[in-house]
């Protein structure tokens, strides 16, 4: 399971947060810190965390600022995340000679750490409840719209004054939509340096056709080490490597950031999203993927540049369909239908709630019903490029800060410009070719989606074909360039607005029809929803209190659930598997890509003890997002890696189920194993150990 | 996939054989060996088998009496099948003090063989068309139940004619819903003695749970020796073991028996299965695994004893749910409805073919209807007993064999009478504290199901508890010995009417009852089913010819496919799996039956190359009955053992779909690896190998 931020739905399902209207049972719930169901979670398993042991989890944990969770797993900074959270940055630090991520990676000694271009991670340090602050600031504001502005002006306005007063990221987080509004303060960390991370093949093992499902053997882990001012940080919140991983059966607790979920979106959001978002982004991602095939066909340095990418779409696409499938499932939709009909009929009900929220649904599905038709817009509005997402950004960006915080737009607030100018500046490598062939993909497939006046196409084609467009781009920029991105951007909106660089040209040109969608986007969608939404999180206090959990936004989450197999295409789902499934599976395809072997787990086979457990599954309610979050014990030890749901659990995006919904996680033992059996790693392998814990099982 | 005649539906829907609507597609089809579609094979193939190549590999296959399939594999009378097959006589073979089903059984020199009490093969050895007889003598009938008397007739006469001719065992096969009417001639062998069978742990690895699934760790095989004349046969006809075993995307045949399918029934037919026969059989089913579970768990004596009946009702519930959840699928039920339309539209608008059989469909119908009500009868006026099954056949034997041949009860028919002998005298052990469980629970289940009222139950319970009935029944009767039983039946039917044995009184006491049902039911039903049935067969014959094939009847049919893997819950099922995989799954659930390995294969693992290819997967269109059958390739070599069919195939005893429908079989490189390897097994292998063939593919 691929980061889910990754492949955002374009924002245009992020913002449709509204209401979950079953009450939580089993083991469900992606719970925020500050309202942890240590009653439910006593009664079913007999512990209860303590503050403390909650407050040492939360920052023992980090977030990727590309999207995935991590941990702490040594007082040095070393952190523990997955391989496909790490790929990234393995493919930036690659060259000709090295591909790192095919490869592998290790750094003996802490000069050889690659320092990763762009990679952030953020701790959560503090947590602040500001609900009456942000109510407060919206009590004057009559319509959706002023709602809107006003809520943006507040959040500026607190997370300025925090980050003045404290120096930490500072982040409002909508919760229940908008029932409640928490300012949340991170400790960033920017110098991030690879560690270890082993051959893709082992990480990635099966491919395409084995993501989002088990029985799994992937090795998907890496190790980065987090410095600041040169040195390893003092990370006294970590992890305790516990060797022996986790039991059948054993509580298990998962802390990391959920990407989003849509568990409390309406019936008219649900099958917006079933008939009009998920078709149009699967026509995207499916195009896409044909394109990058198509240019890694081309040869192995090729192949190599593209791998990253295609493999995030391929991932992507995989998950839609996964999510059409449960859709189109008659019982998911009933179950839903079930649950928003029982809500709404105890709103309905009262006559207090009724005034006040009653008509949030139908609201929601106007502005659902205005949405649909220009959706495409959304989708095919667009060229698959980096270059072109750099000049988007430069000239949005020297526009936007010249403003007052509160009037930018989303993404350009103070707060965000250290990240932004971090993206804006990264020196990892462009590669034209690609470029060229992906701005042709996109192109294409705008041509045949988009109506032939429509203005994006004018604009961008004029009468010319695409490829000749995407050519006379790439080649004309001078975008590929940091250096050149940073100056233009130093020199500021004057400078931008007098380049000639066709890329910033065309940005330039774009400019408007952009920006005029997103306010026609704010003004009749989004701000409907989020006030609407904001109802349903009202009423929904009303009538369950806090006994919910929020739906997912990428923000720090705990889930607890246990080791256990299910019910699986007429058997069982073992609860782990073994180093003998990984070299079953590949002798079972003959060796065949995806399943062909690293050749040190070939020639080295005989090292290993084959019967150690790999990867195993738990109840545990994630989503992507949740990629390399840490597995923990009731002892706070880390005894299993995040890095994937089970196919059942795709259409968790909505509904869970605890039967067969599984969270899939790599084993300390596996891990430990490899560690010391085949790769030259003892020196890390003894940091991870350094504290003893065998006998704290 | 345990053979499917062993858990008959009772007769009822075996009787209801029509017509198959759509035309064979992909590598759909139980051919009989007089109509292979050499043209299909040869055209998607490029392989055309010969007569010599047909009649070599029909002459190579063995049916077992007791309803699975087997082949010859050395010129000295061994012959391949499925532990599974072999199950009950080493059951029988066991005492207390040698359980060989789970210990496993091997004889290393020809007196070491075990004679089976009761078990015959038999081999196909002439073909031929009596359809122009059968027709003749139905001519002269002009209603259902005449028709249903002569046809009874001439079927008997014909088998009479043939058998004292040959002195062959001779069957009359009714195929394509009597479409055609075949003699089917058979040389039985009775002499059938155990030489080899592994443990069941592993011919059975992963028991209930993985059952009809797949992928798939079993080693389910068995060696038989035939004999006559107390020598082993001279069986010229044997196929070559070929060690190395299939390769995938090879062409593949497999020869053998499937027992039934229902893919030409009706709609109406496909209705009554699912509403009544499938829910009636499946509250049978889970009444008596129960009822024997609860014995069972006794102790480890109980358990040995009930141990191959239970698996064979587990067998048949996980069976008939597989099939209820194949007929709720709509997409199933449409397919069939469309194909249904497609034959009935085709048939309607031909005048001549409107006349003569337009009205089959409805006349089906309306006898499904009639027997509807009356379904419970026949599922629950029964007594789960060996003892009361015997008693039973005694008293209908006697007064059976007093009338001509061709009045007789199904069953009792001359050429049928030596298989009946060796059942009522077989020696098998009978457990009488077994016996009082099974009848107590079937009583129970009874007094549930049927009303107060019910014949049956005022007849056998008279007042009485289940549980007082059935020990009374047991403990007064002498039926376990197979003298007393002989004796009785040579003794003639006024020795069986003055007998007190309670069994046998309570037989007599039930014997009319049964006889009406079985009346009622061929008046009312199975003539006028089978007379509809035939009309559909030959509208089926004038719109489609004979490129189809008739629904399978537990005869020899042959199937064509390729080895290939599958898409499988989000990901592809690979074509075969390993030694490694079977290490792999006892580990994920930690050793823990039924996931345990018998000792040799956790203290021997290291004499295994974990790589050797252990089960596979085919495309072959097969059903229950073809368990045992060799997978042969081009060369006629054996390259795998067919056991089962996975989880997607269970609807294909109504519809095959080749995207995931796949028969499970066991890769003789596997069998040869643990031949060699594990088991003290070598001269065995010698036989095995006799002929190289090393270099014959």
């Amino acid at each position: 399971m691929k980061d889910r931020k990754h492949i955002t739905k374009t924002g245009l399902a992020a913002l449709f947060l509204t209401l979950f209207s079953t009450l939580a049972v089993a083991d469900e719930g992606m719970w925020t810190f500050d309202n942890v169901p240590v009653q439910q979670i006593q009664s079913k398993y007999g512990f209860t965390p303590t503050k403390e042991w909650l407050d040492h989890l939360r920052l023992s944990c980090v977030r990727f600022n590309d999207g995935g969770s991590g941990s702490f797993v040594s007082p040095h900074g070393l952190v523990l995340t997955n391989h496909h959270v790490a790929l990234d940055e393995l493919q930036k630090a690659s060259t000709k000679e090295h591909d790192y991520a095919h490869e592998g990676f290790y750094a003996a000694t802490p000069d050889q750490e690659l320092k990763s271009p762009d990679l952030e991670v953020n701790v959560l340090v503090s947590m602040e409840d500001v609900t009456a602050r942000v109510n407060d600031a919206l009590k004057g504001a009559a319509t959706p719209e002023k709602q809107f502005a006003a809520r943006r002006a507040v959040f500026a306005q607190i997370t300025r004054e925090s980050q003045d007063k404290t120096g930490l990221r500072s982040d409002i987080v909508t919760l229940y939509g908008g029932g409640e509004y928490w300012l949340y303060r991170y400790k960033r960390y920017t110098d991030v340096r690879i560690v270890f991370a082993p051959e893709q093949q082992i990480a990635f093992f099966g491919g395409d056709p084995d993501n989002f499902t088990y029985p799994r053997y992937d090795l998907d882990m890496a190790l980065f080490r987090v410095y600041e001012n040169g040195k390893p940080v003092d990370s006294s919140n970590y992890l305790q490597w516990n060797p022996n991983g986790a039991r059948d059966g054993e509580l298990v607790f998962v802390a990391g950031n959920p990407g989003s979920t849509q568990r409390q979106d309406t019936m008219a959001q649900i099958e917006m999203e079933r008939d009009t978002v998920l078709p149009d982004l699967l026509t995207m991602f499916r195009s896409r993927i044909a394109t990058l095939r198509q240019y890694s066909a081309l040869g192995p340095e090729q192949d190599r540049r593209a791998s990253g990418e295609l493999r995030g779409l391929e991932n992507g696409r995989k998950l839609f369909e996964g999510e059409v499938k449960g859709l189109d499932d008659p019982h998911v939709i009933a179950t839903k239908q079930k649950s928003e009909e029982d809500f709404r009929a105890r709103v309905m009900a009262n006559a207090e709630l009724k005034t006040k929220y009653g008509d949030a649904w139908d609201q929601i599905a106007e502005a659902e019903r205005k949405m649909a038709p220009r959706a495409k817009e959304i989708f095919f509005r667009s060229t698959d490029s980096d270059l072109a997402e750099l000049a988007q950004l430069i000239v949005e960006y020297v526009a936007e800060i010249k403003k007052p915080d509160g009037e930018r737009l989303p993404g350009f607030h103070d707060a965000q410009l250290e990240s932004l100018k971090q993206q804006m500046f990264s020196p990892a490598p462009i590669y034209k070719d690609m470029e060229i062939a992906r701005i042709t993909g996109s192109l294409e497939l705008a041509e045949k989606e988009l109506p032939a006046s429509d203005p994006f196409l004018v604009t961008t084609l004029n009468g010319q074909p695409p490829k000749q467009v995407a050519t006379e781009l790439v080649n004309g920029t001078q975008l590929e360039d940091p250096a050149v991105r940073k100056r233009l951007v130093e020199r500021g909106e004057a400078a931008v607005n007098a380049s000639n660089d066709p890329m910033i040209v065309l940005a330039r040109k774009l400019d408007p029809m952009r920006r005029q969608m997103i306010k026609w986007r704010q003004d009749n969608v989004q701000s409907v929803v989020q006030a609407a939404s904001a109802k349903l999180g009202k009423a929904r206090f009303a009538v369950y209190g806090k006994s919910i959990y929020p739906d997912a936004t990428f923000t720090l989450r705990l889930s607890y659930g246990q080791v256990k197999g299910y019910p699986m295409n007429g058997t069982i789902a073992p609860p782990k598997t073994t180093y003998y499934g990984l070299y079953d599976r590949a002798a079972s395809f003959d060796y065949a890509s995806p399943f062909d072997l690293p050749s040190r787990y070939a020639e080295e086979r005989n090292k290993l003890n084959l019967a150690t457990p790999l990867n195993f599954v738990t109840t545990n309610d994630i989503v992507g997002g949740n990629s390399g979050s840490p597995v923990v014990n009731r002892a706070g030890q880390i005894v299993g890696l995040i890095f994937d749901g089970n196919i059942e659990s795709l259409v968790g995006d909505f509904v869970y189920d605890g039967e067969t919904n599984r969270s899939v996680a790599v084993h300390t033992s596996g891990m430990t194993e490899a560690l010391r059996k085949l790769y030259p790693t003892q020196k890390v392998l003894d940091e991870l150990m350094g504290t003893p814990v065998a006998q704290a099982r």
